[in-house]
């Protein structure tokens, strides 16, 4: 194999973390703001979270859920009367307890300490308590019922330690929250959400996940069950990409969401909540990215073909142009995977190796470079980000295509290269589980003995609860192991417990995790 | 005339304030959330605000724009250095000053003493400071210019008295921000927004406006120019519904925004900024709400036609159903102003007469019944929202209309409601502009003599400044007067200024206001 001079100074295998950061940069993605635990999403990666956006809210609408908004404040009381839910959060909150600054005379500002407010407003961390109170106040009888809402919003979490996408103060994401009648409604609800989760980060993320219910000590705080999709990161660790609750009646109670069934009887609902956040980013970048920066499936990349013009600033630049623009035009009014090609010509200014090597580390699924000589012989040159090396010569893998060619493939190269990236991710992963070991000291050695990647173990155990369950996760801490989710999909346990020599009821995912 | 029964308890001619938290209530687009000053803008108000955002949203992109996203919190040293904006905002900012929360030993939270922030963190009331920080990183040379970015997100300024979608201490919003490097390229950004405001409030809101120049004493904090449209509501007074600003370098250089020229000199960059937000939903209410509810223009429809099947519980209403359904399919294929037409079969329990004031309330701009004998006839019953009374018998104007011609002239009716409404509006607005007054005695009287609801004068006068400017300010408001701006497309003064005496150089806009 050639020797390949690749886009970053980093390598996966050299020090993933430090890899992560540099994609994070090289792709455009975001920056340190300067605040606190706080990052700027830059253009390239808000088109892409916007793009997420747009998929997962088409099918939060086809599933007749609706949009609304909800305020950004919560007063402490809201957190008081849900015991459960406030020790979950109380330790990371960002507090306003006022709402004015007064110059403080020495030409700097101060809050001002007339205006104090008399109940500090917490900086919402989720929104249960502020819903359930709308909740409580549009439901009354069994006609109103289910009750279905989702907003998108910025949340706040304050975090010590942070690390772009990943675990930043504040996020961004959606959560929707809904009120049934009865348990079966409620879980069915968290069902779908799960599924329709699974589907977009899988169809359009790319991203193959494993769905299942987390254990009771990973659930959401005041939630009966709370169910994950977990993905596996390029290092062998484990990202959850989205949860779904069933609260049961826990929340209804705090929040009095009740309803007056047909027999004129007052219920209390049962609610779900689910979400899922700009964290997803941080998955698709551990997913896809490569040692030359970040590849983004085509259907979320904010532009999927880049057509580069090669200009010498001399007169023929001009037809050049119009070669490309004609090229653009017909890519444009195409349509790929049910949407309009997004094709972008870039005109900026700046030599074209340069502006190749940027949307290289972008991760633009296609790059289409066009000088007076391809255009002479009624050519373009084609890179597909996905496969971007010439093994042969380590050169890039250039294909010089006839115009019409690449024109009339275009859509089906994008629907290509969105199949590739989620096929080779799910053969990653799935060659990354492994399943069968049966005493605690194998899956010691294993993680000792697999080096910085391991992957993740499934193992059989008799989902022990309470004090047994602790001694199992501080089991597992002391090898910064987790448990991920009890996979849906799989097999009832029919062997023996790894952790407590019991009979086994079902299989667990370990593995380390973000 | 025939006595008509209006939806609504107040109307407009009665109590213009009380009518229009009516219209907010019976359209259900939002309500008091319970947190001081915030409101929850409930799925009907926020699908009306999805809609306007995805249209100005096409604006922007189109403009070649890019979406990114900044922090929710700024520094205090980012509002210590901008002398001329902390001015404009200090008094009414949300500060959080701990995070963390901590049990007070009573059963309640309190802010954790331990978690008290070095320094303070302000709660964004608009984001030049801090996306002023990220363009000085982002900008070296020319080649980095114009940088044209745009934030769609949630700001907080405090206030004291609110009223919904109007002046709320927590609103959405988008705000541009961009950089250039010579003064003529920033002014010429700060009226393409202005004129991209212009075209997507009166074509998409169907809401008239008047483009034009704030006067000094109205420009944005650390502006050289600030520009606006001004809609006319119902009762006559004026709502700032978007503004434009250039600032200078003023921000350039607290921020330290500066490019190297192709000279090789360092330059300080000319910003702007511009703004819409949830506020032009309060005006979409009292330019198009009548005594009946709202009337939302059918582009910013989140459903433009709804189905009403109107159901027995009987065997046949599986027929009617199926009926209503192939309807349904046939106007969701069809398009409509360049996007597909939206429109729901609204299945949900209750009577069809209570369902169909609900939509008429809601101001879904076309509704459509449909009962068994309708079905028989091959009919449905057509109700046009703006056309909603039969004047001779006050009832409502149900058009019985074959199945077929109601399908095939869809589209152009939603087209024409549109129209309707912005013709009405502007015809209205227009006749309610009055010129020609030229003592200021004649200004007073006129506003003391035309009721509650008296429009707008446009005078002439000198464009004073400072504390001319003041004097004629504080005159205005002893009428409770303001200055709304100077129209762009007004003919120059040549008359006396009505303030001073002096000759009069321009004509500006003189009404009471939101």
């Amino acid at each position: 194999m050639a020797n390949i001079r690749h886009a970053l100074n980093v390598k996966r295998e050299d020090d993933f973390a430090k890899w992560y950061q540099e994609v994070i940069s090289a792709a455009d993605l975001a920056e340190e703001s300067g605040v606190r635990g706080c990052m700027v999403i830059k253009p390239w990666g808000y088109g892409i979270w916007e793009r997420v956006q747009r998929l997962m809210d088409d099918r939060i609408k086809a599933a007749g859920i609706a949009n609304a908004y909800f305020p950004l404040f919560i007063p402490l009381a809201n957190f008081e009367r849900e015991a459960d839910h406030v020790d979950g959060f109380a330790k990371e909150m960002a507090v306003v307890t006022h709402h004015r600054l007064i110059a403080d005379g020495k030409g700097g500002l101060i809050p001002d300490p007339e205006a104090k407010l008399e109940e500090p407003l917490v900086v919402r961390p989720t929104s249960e308590t502020i819903i359930g109170d709308a909740m409580a106040r549009w439901i009354q009888s069994w006609r109103d019922l289910p009750l279905m809402l989702n907003q998108w919003a910025n949340v706040v979490r304050w975090e010590m330690r942070t690390r772009m996408f990943l675990r930043t103060s504040e996020f961004l994401w959606q959560e929707g929250h809904t009120a049934h009648a009865t348990r079966e409604e409620a879980v069915e609800e968290t069902h779908r959400a799960l599924e329709m989760y699974r589907a977009c980060v899988e169809e359009d993320l790319a991203m193959p996940v494993i769905a299942g219910e987390k254990p009771e000590n990973e659930r959401f705080p005041g939630a009966d069950e709370t169910w994950s999709i977990e993905a596996m990161m390029q290092d062998g660790k484990a990202l959850q990409a989205g949860t779904s609750h069933y609260l049961g009646t826990s929340f209804a109670s705090a929040a009095g969401i009740q309803y007056q069934d047909k027999e004129g009887t007052q219920q209390l609902c049962h609610t779900t909540s689910w979400g899922t956040s700009t964290r997803m980013i941080g998955g698709v970048v551990m997913t896809h990215g490569d040692d030359d920066g970040l590849r983004v499936p085509p259907r979320i990349a904010p532009h999927q073909i880049i057509i580069l013009p090669m200009l010498r600033e001399k007169p023929e630049d001009e037809v050049v142009l119009a070669y490309c623009e004609e090229v653009r035009a017909a890519l444009a009014s195409q349509w790929s995977m049910g949407e309009p090609v997004r094709v972008l010509l870039d005109k900026t200014p700046g030599k074209a190796a340069a502006k190749r090597w940027s949307w290289v580390r972008k991760g633009a699924p296609v790059i289409v470079e066009v000088g007076p000589r391809d255009m002479d012989e009624g050519k373009v040159a084609v890179l597909r980000r996905d496969a971007l090396w010439n093994m042969d010569n380590g050169k890039p893998a250039m294909a010089f295509t006839p115009k019409g060619e690449f024109i009339d493939g275009a859509a089906a190269l994008l629907e290509d290269i969105q199949n590739s990236l989620f096929t080779k991710a799910r053969e990653r992963r799935d060659a990354n589980i492994t399943r069968g070991l049966t005493q605690w000291g194998e899956v010691q050695d294993f993680f000792k003995s697999n080096g910085k990647y391991p992957g993740w173990v499934e193992v059989e155990w008799a989902k022990p609860t309470g004090a047994a369950l602790e001694k199992v996760v501080e089991q597992l801490k002391a090898e910064k192991l987790t448990l991920r989710n009890v996979p849906r999909d799989a097999d009832a346990g029919d062997g023996i417990c790894i952790f407590t020599g019991e009979p086994a009821v079902e299989r667990v995912l370990v593995a380390r995790a973000y």
